[in-house]
């Protein structure tokens, strides 16, 4: 019976849309480690009245979402480096009524590229320029790589973002080339782009790594394709897992073994 | 496994010190009738901000403890009258961003009176003159009271509760009377009072009912001696889970049995 008690923290998300990942990943870890916390998502009526209540009420910590990563920065009180470098913020910590802004996903990617051991003198073609490109490229220029060269069919777009990192645009499908191939696009994600494949089979036989960011499926046909070339792969869904453990440690302490990361997303996707 | 899921609608309870009680009755119930519902108690920082919160996340219903009883009045958009009354509100509903504050309190102590026949033409003698006597002396002067005296030591509390509902207000032990002997002072609580009888035998023998406002233990010494003396008696235990039903259908929209509200008090007094 999930009866909660008054001395519970509580961590929430913020988003237009809420999904049941966050919700889901947060409270099976809350329960197996035995912590008393307790996650909860909100799509807000008011981004601005919404802040002020976790102020308000003491809530411990706070994911954000589309479309408040950028609206949540003059609401805080502490704007950390992985936050301001993109201003976009993901992830809200409320110490004692101080809130303290970060970017977990910035965080993740710069994380991974080091852990995958990434060469940072690879060229680089990033393919996208959404906002989860600001933290992909971001986190590509924070890493020490300086041959990136984003693609994208939105030339204000790619070119502003280019530019933002001193990078390279063109809107050009680029020659096969061996070096890192990023997705940043929806393609290859569940729904309409389900069956697009980001980059082509040449193109991925050619490269020395394959990034997709798209987390849904964990398998994308673009990693798939990666795979059976036998390309090193870095998933959507290692980010999404290592960004929540992020957060996870910062709203509650607790650092997390990666086997408790691969099970609370096994369970967080399967419902 | 507690696992929440992006759809709940979550209550609140905002109170300096919160207690488990109404976390537990609300969530019990919840679970028991398959309601997509959390309740979550709260030690708010900041009153006016908590209640930006309520508005901004979207909360539904929110439990108003002291000392906030009436500093959320200003912050509500409409003030039903039992709590406009008595300038208190234990109740608010949130429908679609318009904020209705109410005081169950008060609705429970009305219903009771009905509901146990006591008769309004009894001579009443209130002993106290806090927060809750407020909410008790108004629902009589409500129910058609007219012969009430408001009992108390503190002679300035005590003349200004009576003055406002048009009652007399004495600070000398009445005589033995037939009529009806209530306390709303801590008077037989657990804690430092817990062996004190708010009236003494005589006075219990005499009377035509006993209402004892305190609520835990769930027989007072107060509530003892009117059982053996043969006296009728309306419990502080049914005033709580009668105002946390009226809560529930308001929050929920589902009214509750006497049977599920009194097992839910069970439980929410069983930690």
């Amino acid at each position: 019976m999930p009866i909660l008690n008054k001395d519970m923290s509580l961590c929430i998300s913020l988003s237009a849309r809420p999904s049941n990942i966050g919700t889901r990943f947060h409270n099976f870890l809350y329960d197996e480690l035995g912590l008393n916390f307790v996650y909860k998502a909100f799509a807000p009526t008011d981004i601005t009245a919404a802040i002020q209540g976790v102020r308000g009420l003491g809530i411990r910590g706070c994911s954000v979402s589309m479309p408040y990563k950028e609206a949540v920065i003059p609401l805080v009180d502490v704007v950390e480096e992985s936050a301001a470098a993109i201003a976009s913020v993901n992830t809200i910590v409320n110490d004692d009524g101080v809130l303290t802004a970060s970017n977990t996903d910035y965080e993740a990617v710069a994380s991974l590229l080091a852990s995958h051991a990434v060469d940072p003198a690879l060229p680089v073609v990033v393919r996208g320029s959404g906002g989860m490109g600001k933290a992909v490229i971001a986190a590509f220029r924070g890493a020490g790589f300086d041959d990136v060269t984003v693609l994208a069919r939105n030339l204000d777009a790619g070119r502003a973002i280019a530019d933002a990192y001193d990078y390279r645009f063109t809107d050009a499908e680029p020659e096969p080339f061996a070096g890192v191939l990023v997705n940043v696009t929806p393609l290859g994600m569940n729904g309409p782009d389900a069956a697009a494949l980001a980059f082509s089979h040449e193109q991925v036989a050619a490269a020395s790594v394959v990034f997709d960011v798209v987390a849904f499926p964990s398998e994308t046909p673009l990693v798939r394709a990666a795979r059976e070339a036998g390309v090193p792969v870095i998933t959507g869904a290692e980010v999404i897992a290592l960004q929540a453990a992020r957060q996870f440690e910062r709203y509650t302490g607790v650092a997390l073994t990666a086997d408790q990361v691969a099970r609370a997303s096994e369970f967080s996707r399967a419902e």
